[in-house]
């Protein structure tokens, strides 16, 4: 609590306590207010959610939260610490729970205000996916099967459930998880199927996703290793993920491409697109997408955490360099 | 409140009174469980974050939260709601301060575990950031001025205040706002220039940013467009926003990609061979960058909302559709 040394276990007394954190938050406000502090963060574990509600008559709203925490936030410059106090002591005195209710809801409308009006960062606004479209290895040119095909599934859940549509694996990118990563676990956890992250074929960027935030969908390009005990020219084995799917094959790229769904649909023809050149260029150095560059050495704004650079094909990668920067 | 309708003026009381407000949501949990619902969303308005521990001790926890709201949730199927509510019972019957709060640290973990071993979704993981690139119009070939120039800032606070260090202006783009919008905004936030989206040229995947989340940065191309009263030939006019930056200015492109601090980096040298690459191409079919399409008629999984589309300049883009899908 900044200013105010406490022991643990007055601290666990104190945490205990509404009243005497919110006296103890108060003062140290506005002693971080005199020493010209802008931001104050303030993070609440769970268990203690009981002082979120003193912290807000403080002035701080939510920045965001994880499972186990809140983080609470209140800019300082300009915040009338008195003000706000006597304001919200004032709703807590009033007797009709409706207009109590309104004039609270009032005072928070105010404080989310004036933190948007200021500097401060957002809360994340990105969920990342990907669609991973797998290549088989090719087969011998004389072969029936020397026309390129692709993993695709059909999903056990949501609105494609029991259609018949084919397409490609999907999921989301986990938090700190590299993009190429992303892509060859989803694979893997769906399909069993190993593969090489080979770029990126396009990116769709939409709006409204879950709670509103936005997501960010990369049409990736992988293709399967060759597996153990799987001779040239038999198809790589399938182990289909039961929960999630209802169906996994080896499709043909042309028959996956020219599903009633997506000729129907701008979005997916021009992604369609994309996925054919793509394919027809994949090794080449003229293949239209991003290839990938794993930059472990690499700086980044970020310390400590490694970066992925995904760029045109056109650029052939320097090597990496020798000692870390 | 679910199974148990309430009147608007009985739903503010009972939002002042805690211990109702849990009994009731513990009886709608046990409706809700036998009627075979798995997740249970809970969206509270900050002026009422003094039910949020109640919630918890009914197995909630948080999953995200905005300015406005905290949102919880729980996941029913092998929710053991009688033990959950002994438990925490329990925990507050103790009566040494310490021993309580470990004991409800544990009951938060246990239900976190819980929650993150089920299907349900992951908080937004990532922040989206443009750095922009942006090229003077061309002059004719005789000027000295015929080399291309890009728009370079100086930062007027962070790590490179005081420095010295030309950047490209960046940025971050909001939750719901496209990514070239946010590309265009921001130059026109910063430097008071108009542009023209043209494509992207790299992307940078880091994860650490503020709050642990990941940051997907995308380095794009932009061409200033003429500005009314500016004659052919004359530099097109900055505006310079004061609070951020320290400078701004029209740079030679090969001065910004000079400088030391890029030419020590790894990550850098990638990036600037990949603008290099896309502004002697700019224009052309097969300049290595992902251009942009906005489909504001286009399917999109999130309906209602426009979509935009980032893929090679190979691909024409089809003439947007006559009607909408």
């Amino acid at each position: 609590l900044g200013a105010v040394p406490t022991s643990d276990s007055s601290l666990a007394t104190l945490l205990e306590d509404g009243p005497s954190f919110r006296r103890i938050l108060h003062a140290n406000l506005e002693t971080w207010k005199e020493a010209r502090y802008r931001a104050v963060w303030l993070k609440i574990p769970t268990e203690h959610a009981a002082l979120i509600i003193e912290a807000v008559r403080e002035g701080f709203v939510f920045h965001h939260a994880e499972t186990t925490h809140a983080v609470l936030v209140t800019w300082l410059p300009r915040l009338d610490l008195p003000t706000i106090a006597a304001d919200w002591d004032r709703a807590d005195s009033m007797t009709e729970a409706g207009a109590a209710a309104a004039e609270r809801a009032r005072l928070v409308q105010r404080a989310v205000e004036y933190v948007e009006s200021t500097p401060l960062p957002a809360n994340a606004s990105h969920q990342v996916g990907v669609g991973c479209v797998v290549i088989h290895p090719r087969d011998a040119a004389a072969s029936p099967r020397a026309r390129p095909r692709i993993l695709a599934v059909q999903e056990r859940r949501g609105p494609l459930r029991g259609k018949g549509v084919w397409k490609m694996p999907t999921g989301l990118v986990g938090q700190g998880e590299d993009l190429a990563d992303g892509a060859v676990r989803e694979v893997l956890e769906e399909t069993g199927v190993r593969t090489a992250f080979r770029g990126v074929v396009a990116i769709r960027h939409a709006h409204g996703a879950l709670h509103d935030k936005s997501d960010m969908f990369y049409v990736c390009l992988l293709e399967a290793l060759p597996q153990a005990g799987t001779a040239a020219g038999e198809d790589i084995p399938i182990e289909m993920q039961r929960e999630e799917l209802d169906a996994c094959a080896w499709l043909d790229l042309a028959e996956y491409l020219d599903q009633e769904r997506y000729r129907g649909s701008p979005l997916y023809t021009r992604i369609n697109e994309a996925i054919t050149a793509a394919v027809a260029g994949a090794g080449a150095a003229e293949a239209p997408m991003f290839v990938h560059s794993k930059l472990p050495y690499g700086y980044s704004y970020y310390k400590g955490s490694d970066c992925s650079l995904y760029h045109s094909s056109h650029l052939v990668p320097a090597p990496p360099p020798a000692v870390p920067v």
